[in-house]
């Protein structure tokens, strides 16, 4: 599985280095990419990247951070939105036939894509009327979405139970729990799965 | 206060990028700090960083993470033990007065540098029985230890634990419990803290 974690000037860090490591971790092709070849990203809290790769045009999963939303930043996931050109790029790998998901305020960036609409999805706790405001079913009870093609997860530190239920879904209950003895984390909260991915 | 996370080849990035996010999000002056002046550190899942600036002589906080203990990968904090050199460096700002913390098996090159005999201190479950072998109080009942200068805590998510144990210290429980909320993370585990310190 090839997977990609898009990364922007101004995405958190944590939401994407958490799935990323987990991701990484158990065994699948797992890279940090930027939409354009760029020396360095910089993130929410100031760490300086480099990106591994550029956004390819159909990875397997597509994961999409957030940063900067709950304080509209000038730069970060608000920007982003208000610009609209990784929105379009994500819905483009979605129509592709990528699978694509989210962590935090990510959503967003599917949302304005077009992707969400009338879906169960959810976001961080700090966006969720914004989220709704797009015909999104906000599922406020998950901590993780799974509606198949399309992945969602609450707020940053949550990036890391979606990844393990991607891990779970692919690999078996048995990497999953692995996975997250070796980051010492206890999985919680709530996964919903729609009734047509079960 | 002015923290520096020493990053090196081979670090584990979320042992980082957890406590990073969370000090740098409450205020602090928190930077991810390279031994010597390098354009690049690569983490041990592959995260490529530039880091922000070189170790100082007398930080107020300095924190290593761990990586790659474990499977005694040849870059890494296992490599880094061995060579000895990391280790001489948290020593002598220990000993020039700087509080010194690790995350996960960072705790090693603590104990390599000297300053965790006859302490109690904690490290990811994988490298219990190597720490006691440096005469260290390891307590497995904890997931972060506070013995005033020196600060210690479990593997790899535990990091966010010891983090928010630092803002509750410094700044209040307010101050935690909203770092937290922005998180989405439910603290956890206890904190085990000397009877010196409290």
């Amino acid at each position: 599985m090839h997977v990609q974690i898009l990364i922007y000037d101004g995405f958190d860090e944590l939401d994407a280095i958490g799935p990323y490591e987990i991701l990484h971790g158990a065994g699948f092709d797992t890279e940090l990419a930027g939409l354009e070849p760029v020396e360095r990203i910089t993130a929410s809290h100031g760490t300086v990247l480099e990106p591994h790769a550029t956004l390819a045009a159909r990875p397997d999963l597509l994961l999409v951070p957030g940063g900067g939303w709950r304080d509209r930043k000038p730069v970060g996931t608000w920007a982003e939105y208000e610009r609209g050109v990784i929105p379009a790029a994500i819905a483009e790998r979605h129509r592709a036939g990528s699978r694509v998901g989210s962590v935090c305020t990510g959503a967003m960036l599917l949302a304005k894509g077009g992707i969400l609409d009338g879906r169960p999805a959810t976001t961080h706790w700090a966006a969720y009327d914004d989220l709704r405001g797009h015909g999104v079913d906000v599922r406020t009870d998950a901590r993780v979405v799974d509606d198949g093609d399309v992945l969602t997860c609450g707020g940053v530190t949550s990036g890391l139970d979606l990844a393990l239920h991607i891990v779970e879904a692919e690999l078996g209950a048995e990497a999953a729990e692995f996975a997250a003895r070796l980051l010492e984390h206890e999985r919680r909260g709530q996964v919903f799965v729609s009734a047509t991915t079960r």
